[in-house]
């Protein structure tokens, strides 16, 4: 009985020193207690220390050093591989590494009902929906999902689709691209993403959904995409305007529009925000 | 043994029909295959499908109907709290109903390093701290952390705070506010965040990072927030800017100025995204 109990008490442990790790509460270089403390402290066993600290172990967080203990990891975790949505949105710039992308499926087929609905779908309209992955070097760090109307999708290919990013290839199809809304959250791994990804099942993602309009009002593609966290955040700059005791913020604008390049999709390489104000 | 494993397998089951749910693979409305279907059909037990099953039943993902069958829920869970950050950033409206927030801690206390570096502390410096949960009605969505330096932090009150917003505070101290800068991510809800937000240990949830500057650029406010995907997202509206081929979106500038409302803090209750285009 108590067997079935444990991995949600070394869940817990896990969870509690990830936060107070990512938190800066336990400091970058900081030596745990030993794993009879740790123990003791919360009230579970020495295996179950150890099952919570093996995970992060795995994740980067934690580092064992034999014979000395177990300490905070100095850098973040796959530092040199995070991504930042640079300025308010989709403004793209490449930083000295391409990304590239896995094409994982394409196919038409009859979407599910919210995408359906976005897309203005009638009932059993088929969509051209694909599956891709990007990935900076061998670091996969999206997984992406898009369904565009069967009239647009029919203008190419899937090697055209391995080859360049869907919204260019919407606009050669003489699509006029207008308007876009979309909205972040955040989910969990399930077991095939978690694969593709290479995470633990039940991992964090940050989840995009965005639906594309051409100038007329029609939705002409649904992304739906999840990135790992540790490899991609949002990033923005924003200024004060309004009243005094007007919360309101607006956005920058984007840097100059001579550095935008055209590869990649929304996404650039760069370090992460909390390292940049260490950087030389 | 394997009672120790039946746990993993039922997270594993749970997460994939999370999934399915989700997305919509699983339509609202669609009845489940019964328990031993769906222990055959992945290869385990019916008591771990119950167990998956049970947390979803918990979540209001399914729901089941005595003597009929599990279903899958045909509104979204808590569809009428959901929240969206309306257009880009921060700009507040009020949609009829009030949150209210309670502020848990108040003190001065040396923050943990990343923090302190992003205000520019000495070391050793303290800051002002404070804790907050935010609701909509007895609904909580939101863990708010603030770091201000000391100078700034001793013009207000624990009480002041209570009642209002930091960012009014700090214009009051005669603080005169410049940028901000924002970083969004995702994490899992550990014990102690978990239990204030209700729910359960390792829930997704959406992070933001946002460092305020005064028109000299010296840091004013760190404020790191954990929102619950399920009541709170982001959302906007973009238009394409660039040439063809160049993949760039602009934010759209924010709705009339006359529905700005001052209180709330960069929240308004709104129905879902998915919702809207259902909406008459």
């Amino acid at each position: 009985m108590d067997a079935a109990v444990e991995p949600f008490k070394a869940r817990r442990i896990y969870l509690l020193l990830r936060d107070r790790i990512s938190s800066g509460v336990l400091a970058a270089g900081e030596r745990l207690p030993g794993e009879p403390d740790l123990a003791a402290t919360h009230g579970v066993s020495r295996v179950t220390i150890r099952r919570a600290l093996d995970q992060l172990v795995a994740e980067k967080m934690l580092e064992r050093r034999p014979g000395v203990g177990t300490f905070v990891c100095a850098t973040a975790p796959l530092g040199s591989t995070v991504l930042n949505f640079s300025d308010v949105f989709s403004h793209l710039k490449e930083m000295g590494r391409c990304t590239e992308v896995r094409l994982l499926s394409f196919g038409y087929a009859v979407p599910a009902a919210p995408v359906a609905a976005a897309l203005g779908l009638a009932p059993g309209e088929k969509a051209q929906r694909a599956v891709r992955v990007r990935m900076i070097g061998d670091a996969p760090f999206s997984y992406l999902t898009t369904h565009v109307p069967e009239r647009v999708g029919q203008t190419y290919s899937e090697a055209d689709l391995a080859r360049q990013p869907l919204l260019a290839l919407l606009e050669r199809s003489g699509v006029v691209i207008g308007r876009a809304r979309q909205s972040i959250s955040a989910t969990l791994a399930g077991p095939d993403v978690a694969g593709l990804l290479q995470l633990e099942m039940g991992a964090p993602l940050l989840s995009l959904t965005r639906v594309v309009e051409d100038e007329a009002g029609g939705a002409v593609e649904h992304l739906h995409a999840l990135y790992r966290p540790d490899r991609f955040t949002f990033e923005m700059q924003l200024q004060r305007t309004g009243a005094q005791g007007e919360r309101r913020w607006s956005p920058l604008p984007p840097p100059a529009a001579a550095e935008a390049a055209t590869t990649g999709e929304n996404a650039k390489p760069v370090r992460p925000l909390r390292d940049k104000r260490n950087s030389p």
